[in-house]
């Protein structure tokens, strides 16, 4: 396979990560990175290390959620505009400031294959936003994000002709969950002719990693039944850790609006209503509180009934689980690109490049 | 996804539920089945369960090894010639009889999207000259097989121009193992940034289902150190039932050659040498003597070492695991002929449809 060239959106936690995963990938050099503070763009390739190194401890580094338009104050990765504190992506010499960070990456789009959405999605119409602003600005090439709610999807398959017309292949849920276990459970499904029941049951332990992944704590709680995406959005980072406080540092989830639910319904492996995901955050511990566990329960051609289950090893972290799949559905993204495969994708129809 | 037309070569165990689970797929219509007696074609779809009614305990069912040249006698399922005690596919009043089965099939070519190869691969040569007969044919589609020894994936990977040529998409080992637990193993190993391990071990019961799976049994045996692909074909059903009984009906198969190695080396998951294939095959119960799991252990991008697993629940039959990943593969095959991607494809490349 040619090489393979990408930028990503946003500079948090997940965006972060991206880049440093994606020097352990042969055939994929990082180009592109922004946030709201500006861009940084080298098509011989980013100097990852010098990056991560600059924007280390940011934490209101993300783009504008209201996708670089001006109309909306961005939260950033801890929810809380620090504007004066950090520099975001330009405190490395890589980058130069910007009024308009995803337009830079729109006017670079016909050398960069790949664009990676790293953006938490508290709007839940941010990310098509985002495609919106790609579709206008002319782009033909691949979109992927790793966004969480089921809403979104059917947002993205409005957008499907548009894609379709524009040579854009738009990945979307290509995270873990949805992402690699939603595939997880579609692999699982063939051994029967129906599919009753996806469980999906996730243990993420966060101490270390919590400062560097503040937006996706935030988002978790806004799968609480005392929150939603508007409410969690407007917690403070002081609110947000008294919510952990009284959960004892130990937050439990049921019924979380995933989009593996939407991703298997239009793979055709189950109703979405057949999908349950649920999971403990445990931000005291590394260790996860549970070992994450994807269980599929159909029954055969022959009549039985059966479960098969996907574990992920407890040692693995959240963004060995995030990245490396969202990398490697970007390479089959690519793939199907070049083949003149244009229009929304997810997880459970693509098997992730490696 | 518009209708789908396939036929089976081979009407021996893996052909035939390949037929009967085809019924539960959408989108999925049978319309050609042959063996080394005759040719049923019917583009309104076949008749399968008349032609499972007509086909059972058929145990001298498969076309001729020689890709219906005639050169070489067939093995049946059984492995005996047993001409005069059983009609294979005639006996269904859908069939009629041919002197090249085969050629039938590739004479309504145009009309079929996807041939599945259901043939024990004795010779080991066998698939790769029956692609050569399609090529020589003319034939434009999905040709499918679920095989299972290494060598064939580079006799196979020989014609990838010629079959690129002819717009010919070739999936192979697309079954369990080689292919449920192949594409299991490659998504597995998205967690990591190498991969330094994946192991594949299966259980298989196969009391009530042993006559209709006798040529699996054979080809299992040839795996054994005693054995290889020529002497295991030579046996005769009573040195076949001697084996059997040598091993108290409990046959523990270690370093196996299934093609999963390389499948996964080409994927660019792992060297083939870190992948090792072994299983339990219980022919005195239909329990299986062991969990089927796949476990893939590598080295996240943070640097911890970890193992994520893949369990097949034990009431899955070998025949769901193999014939619904199989047509789910075929499925997908069809979508990327469509798509106008030919050449040579693996399970750790490929999402299953469902």
């Amino acid at each position: 396979m040619d090489d393979i060239t990408f930028a990503v959106l946003g500079t948090g936690g997940i965006g972060r990560r991206a880049l440093e995963v994606s020097q352990h990938k042969d055939h994929l050099t990082p180009v592109g990175a922004c946030d709201r503070h500006g861009t940084a763009i080298d098509f011989d390739g980013l100097d990852v290390d010098e990056l991560l190194a600059a924007t280390e401890g940011n934490i209101d580094n993300e783009v504008a959620t209201d996708g670089g338009t001006g109309a909306t104050p961005a939260d950033g990765e801890g929810g809380v505009k620090q504007h004066g504190e950090n520099r975001g992506v330009v405190a490395s010499s890589q980058a130069r400031p910007s009024e308009d960070p995803i337009q830079d990456v729109i006017d670079h789009g016909d050398e960069i294959d790949a664009v990676l959405l790293a953006l938490p999605n508290y709007e839940h119409d941010f990310i098509p936003r985002v495609a919106d602003r790609f579709l206008e600005g002319g782009y033909s090439g691949v979109m992927i994000d790793v966004l969480k709610r089921s809403r979104v999807i059917d947002m993205l398959d409005e957008r499907g002709d548009e894609f379709e017309d524009a040579g854009i292949t738009f990945i979307c849920g290509a995270g873990a969950t949805p992402g690699l276990l939603t595939g997880a459970a579609a692999l699982a499904a063939q051994s029967f002719v129906e599919v009753t029941d996806v469980e999906i049951w996730w243990g993420v332990g966060l101490k270390s990693g919590y400062e560097d992944n503040r937006g996706t704590v935030r988002e978790d709680i806004a799968h609480l039944p005392e929150y939603d995406i508007e409410t969690a959005r407007d917690l403070s980072d002081a609110e947000i850790e008294d919510v952990i406080d009284d959960h004892d540092g130990v937050i439990e989830f049921e019924d979380m609006e995933h989009a593996d639910d939407v991703l298997l319904e239009r793979a055709g492996v189950c109703d979405a209503e057949d999908v349950t995901v649920g999971g403990i955050l445990d931000v005291e511990s590394d260790a996860k509180p549970t070992t994450t566990t994807v269980s599929v329960t159909g029954t055969t051609f022959d009549g039985e009934t059966a479960t098969n289950t996907f574990q992920l090893g407890d040692e693995t972290s959240m963004e060995a689980n995030v990245n490396g799949p969202a990398l490697g559905y970007l390479k089959t993204g690519v793939r199907r690109n070049r083949a003149g495969e244009y229009g929304v994708f997810g997880p459970a129809e693509l098997m992730p490049g490696f």
